[in-house]
């Protein structure tokens, strides 16, 4: 048990502890500093350390592993983003369909490739296919229409017309735990596979806190009014570019009024079910992989501590 | 005392609780399922609430409140973005400049401004300066540079030649309360008014956690290793679209190595000093006003509750 604030109000309730997850590693040192000083990265680049991406995915070699090479054989400096220092090596991440040879083939199940990853690799992955996906939607300016640059060793797009720059965008979700009396609440979209289910989600809005989106996603999406709303823990989702904030909140009751717009079903687990979905063994329902937070959070509520 | 969650490490420390900042109010019902109804949004209009802006800022009236018009003598409801429900009355943010006659003035220091209105005028002004923002910064396709369109009731921009649609940007960003030994750590940027410190803070960055972002940014701006970091609440900032995640960790040592690029000066304030800052009569420095999540951080401390 323990002391825990939201809003004004103190509550006293199970602290729910999370495991680590995908994503959660910082896998380097992303050396901020040095991504504004080109001849820095020009030395670290000689002796530096290559992640080969195609059309902004990972390629992974034979054992399922980032391919990796020495960026003496990756091409020119310029089509690389700097992703920060290994010790003193530079690692970089650098597209290859643009250059002679086979590049090999990316996962097309980008989510799936990346969450089977050992943990720094799926981070490294993950901090790339984010600045891709970044440079493929800011190509012109929002401002002026103009065509960007690339700047500051991917980390940034300069318009050279009008002097607008853009940074890569992370974009805020809450994901939910919403429970009452020792059951959680778990729902389906339309076009998951038959028997998925997991946490209800949703973006945050502008000019909005994080307890007030959790608040209002699960009215919108299933009707329920949630107290007592806390903070578990978060995952960086990178695809392309969602921050996925774990919260938890208590439901006055368990009445479900379903949001037929953003789901196809929403029902009630006990914790006896979320064991059974956590070992995969539920009889009807399964929910999303170990490297996904809502995973990690049903897991939570089914161990109960 | 409480137990708390960081990582794997679970530590024993005092549970800092912070009041209610400016805009952390929800004011009105968001309505989301109405965006894309411009039958129902028409048939609001016709009996609701214009709010007015200004090149994007919030217009005041003469009691510096916010200026609200029936929404019949606020041109047409193309130019509206609709911000939610107030009741069975819809709220809309208008903007005045391009229409007859004189629309005011909007204030220049609008985080001033803004953090003087009531909670509940401050949280809509937030909404709609940020929904203004949007637009400005978004009037062109980062994709294939078309013009974009306002869509969903200004809640999303279109593009009409690619089909790229974009949403209201919103900035995660980490603000640090960083404690050692019954003291915190405040610096200021060169810019900033003579004397006034606040709490170190940085974007959050893609694939990155905001627990490895506040320790990122402690070590980066100060050279401070942290350790137990937590979560304590947020505040959203719209100028233009900032989320602000407050941040508690504890140093390691209280040696500062300061990153010029970033701040002009950083140094450790007892307990004591920030009673001082949150009353406004410390000798030599001073604070953010009581609308700043910093304020609400640093009075927290120095309450010690």
């Amino acid at each position: 048990m323990s002391l825990v604030f939201d809003g004004k109000c103190v509550v006293k309730r199970r602290m729910l502890t999370l495991d680590p997850t995908a994503f959660q590693v910082e896998p380097i040192d992303r050396a901020d500093h040095l991504r504004g000083q080109p001849d820095a990265l020009c030395a670290l680049w000689e002796e530096g350390e290559a992640i080969a991406f195609s059309r902004g995915r990972p390629l992974l070699d034979e054992q399922g592993c980032l391919l990796r090479q020495p960026t003496a054989i990756s091409g020119a400096f310029e089509a690389a983003f700097f992703l920060g220092l290994d010790g003193a090596r530079g690692v970089f991440a650098v597209e290859m369909s643009q250059q002679a040879g086979d590049p090999g083939d990316a996962p097309r199940d980008l989510r799936m490739a990346v969450g089977r990853l050992p943990d720094r690799d799926g981070a490294l992955a993950g901090v790339g296919a984010a600045l891709f996906g970044f440079h493929h939607r800011h190509r012109y300016c929002g401002r002026c229409g103009g065509a960007m640059v690339t700047a500051h060793a991917g980390w940034r797009r300069d318009c050279p017309s009008c002097g607008h720059q853009t940074h890569p965008r992370v974009d805020p979700v809450v994901i939910l735990l919403i429970e009452h009396d020792n059951a959680i609440l778990l729902g389906r979209q339309a076009g998951w596979p038959p028997g998925m289910v997991s946490c209800l989600a949703g973006f945050v809005e502008p000019a909005e806190t994080i307890e007030a989106a959790a608040r209002r996603e699960a009215m919108e999406e299933a009707g329920a009014e949630l107290s007592g709303v806390i903070y578990l823990g978060c995952q960086p989702w990178p695809f392309p570019g969602q921050l996925m904030l774990a919260m938890h909140g208590k439901a006055k009751s368990r009445t479900v009024r379903l949001n037929t717009a953003e789901l196809e079903d929403a029902r009630w687990f006990t914790q006896e079910e979320c064991r059974a979905l956590v070992q995969g063994h539920h009889p009807s329902a399964a929910i999303p992989p170990r490297s996904a937070i809502a995973h990690v959070m049903i897991a939570a509520f089914a161990r109960g501590n």
